[in-house]
C-alpha cells in the first residue's frame, strides 16, 4: 500500500482531523468522524462503510492494525497516511490505542416522506458520551435499529460516542436534532415513555410490545423533559427498590428494551 | 458552624485529601474516600455515613451546600474546611460541582462465618470506573445487595466510583478482593455466569430464580475469567441479535437482575 508521511501539525488534513477530533460541531458539519482501533476497524470493513482516510502511528501501529490499514486501503479505496506520533496522539480519540484511526463519513438518512414503521428508540438529552454510545449498542442487540436523538443530546456521531457504541453505528439508523413532537410523522411506532416518576408498572402491563414501539428515554438527573412526556402515549416505570431513586439511563433502557424482546421471543 | 480555612497546598490534610483523590489504593488504605455534590451528601446524611470532614468550596459554594454543610457538621459532628478554590479543584473529582465535598469513611465488612444467604453480584475484573459504579445502583435498584469484585476490579470506593453509584453504596454491603473461588465461602447461593460466548438462554431457561444467586459479570471485552466460569454452577446467554457481539456489562447485568427480579415479582 501507498503509505504518505505528515509530520507538520500545519498540513491542511491534521487541521481538519485535529477540528473532528475536538468538535462534535465539526462532525456534523463536515459529516464525517474519527475512529480509533482494531474493533471499529472490522466492523466497517464488513459493512462497507464510507472510510475516507487511515491513519497509522509511524514506528508504533501494531502488525494485526499495519494489515488492518492495508486491507481497508485496497477494499474502500481509502488514502493510508502515516502521522508522527505526537500529531497521531492529538487526534486519536483513546490514550493507549493500537495506532490505526479512521476517518469516516457519516450516514446521515433523510427524513421520511411517511412514518418509519419500524421500532425505535428516542434520546432526550442524553448528554454523557459513554452513555449514548452504550444506549445505541443496546438497542441494536435488543433489535431496535432506528435511533432518534433531541437536539440537546450529545452529537452521536462525536468520536466518543462512537467509541462507546463498539460498531453499533453501522448496524443502526441514527436520526439527530428530532425534537419530540417530529416522532410523530418520523415513526408509526406507539411512543413509550420511561419515566422513574410514575406510570404503569413496565413488567405487570401487558400489549404494548404487541406493535410498534419508540422508546423515550430521558437525560440522567431530569429524566425525560415535559415536551416529550406530552407527546408520549404511555408512561412505564420500571419498578425498583423503593430505597433507590432511578437508575441509570443505559440500564433502563437495557430493561426495557429486552423486556420488549422476552416477550416477543416468547410469542413466536 | 466553625469553618476553619484551608488556603496552603503544604497544608497536612489538603495533602491527605489530594492522595485519596488521586488513587484508588491510598483510599482502601486510608480506609476513606471522597464524595462531591448534593446527592452524595444527602444519602449520607439519611444512612448516617460516617462522614469525617466536609469540604467547601472558599466564595463559590451553592447555598444549598453551604445549608447541608451545616447540617452534616451538626448531625455527624464532621468538621468543616473552607478551601482555597485551587485547592478545593484539585481534589475535587467533578469538574463543575457545587463546591461540596466530604471525606467519609469506607464500610469494610468482615469476612463472615458461614456462608451468606443472600443474593449477590460478582464483578470479575470490571476496570471502567463509570461501569463498576453504574453496575452497583443497578444491583441495588434490583434488590441485590450484596457486590463482591475480584482484585482486578477497579476500587469500588474509588471517588470516581462513588460518584457512578449514586448513592447505592451506602445502601450496599461491599467485599472486595474476592477471588472467584472464595465465593463459596462467602455467599450460598448458585453461582450464575453471564457469558455471552455460550450458555442457556436467561429468558428460555426457568426455575433459576427461585434460590438465592449469586450473578457473575466479566470486564469489557474479555468477559468473565476462566477461573470465574469455572466455580460457576451455570452459564447463561442473553439472547441479542445475530449481527452483535455482546452487550456492555453495565448493560448485561441489568437485563439479568432484572429479569430475576420481574420473575420473583410475578411469583409472589
Amino acid at each position: 500500500m501507498q503509505v504518505k508521511a505528515i509530520s507538520s501539525a500545519a498540513n491542511e488534513r491534521f487541521k481538519y482531523w485535529k477540528k473532528l477530533s475536538e468538535s462534535a460541531r465539526a462532525c456534523r458539519k463536515a459529516g464525517a468522524t474519527l475512529a480509533e482501533g482494531i474493533h471499529l476497524a472490522q466492523v466497517m470493513l464488513e459493512h462497507g462503510s464510507d472510510v475516507r482516510a487511515v491513519m497509522i502511528r509511524e514506528n508504533s501501529a501494531t502488525q494485526e492494525a499495519m494489515a488492518l490499514a492495508g486491507e481497508l486501503s485496497r477494499v474502500c479505496g481509502a488514502p493510508v497516511f502515516e502521522l508522527a506520533p505526537a500529531l497521531y496522539d492529538a487526534v486519536s480519540p483513546v490514550e493507549r490505542g493500537v495506532g490505526l484511526a479512521l476517518e469516516v463519513g457519516i450516514d446521515v438518512p433523510d427524513r421520511p416522506a411517511r412514518p418509519i414503521e419500524a421500532d425505535a428508540l428516542y434520546l432526550d438529552g442524553v448528554q454523557d458520551t459513554g452513555n449514548a454510545g452504550t444506549l445505541i449498542r443496546t438497542a441494536v442487540a435488543s433489535g431496535v435499529r432506528h435511533i432518534a436523538a433531541s437536539p440537546a443530546t450529545a452529537c452521536l456521531w462525536s468520536p466518543k460516542v462512537l467509541r462507546a457504541g463498539m460498531g453499533a453505528h453501522f448496524g443502526a439508523v441514527i436520526y439527530e436534532n428530532v425534537e419530540p413532537e417530529d416522532l410523530r410523522s418520523l415513526f408509526s411506532g406507539a411512543r413509550l415513555a420511561a419515566d422513574a416518576r410514575g406510570g404503569m408498572d413496565l413488567f405487570r402491563s401487558s400489549g404494548w410490545e404487541r406493535g410498534r414501539t419508540v422508546w423515550m428515554m430521558g437525560a440522567e438527573g431530569p429524566g425525560l423533559s415535559e415536551r416529550a412526556l406530552r407527546v408520549a402515549d404511555a408512561r412505564y416505570l420500571i419498578p425498583i427498590e423503593a430505597a433507590c431513586e432511578s437508575l441509570n439511563v443505559g440500564a433502563a433502557a437495557a430493561v426495557c428494551l429486552f423486556e420488549q424482546r422476552r416477550r416477543r421471543l416468547a410469542a413466536r
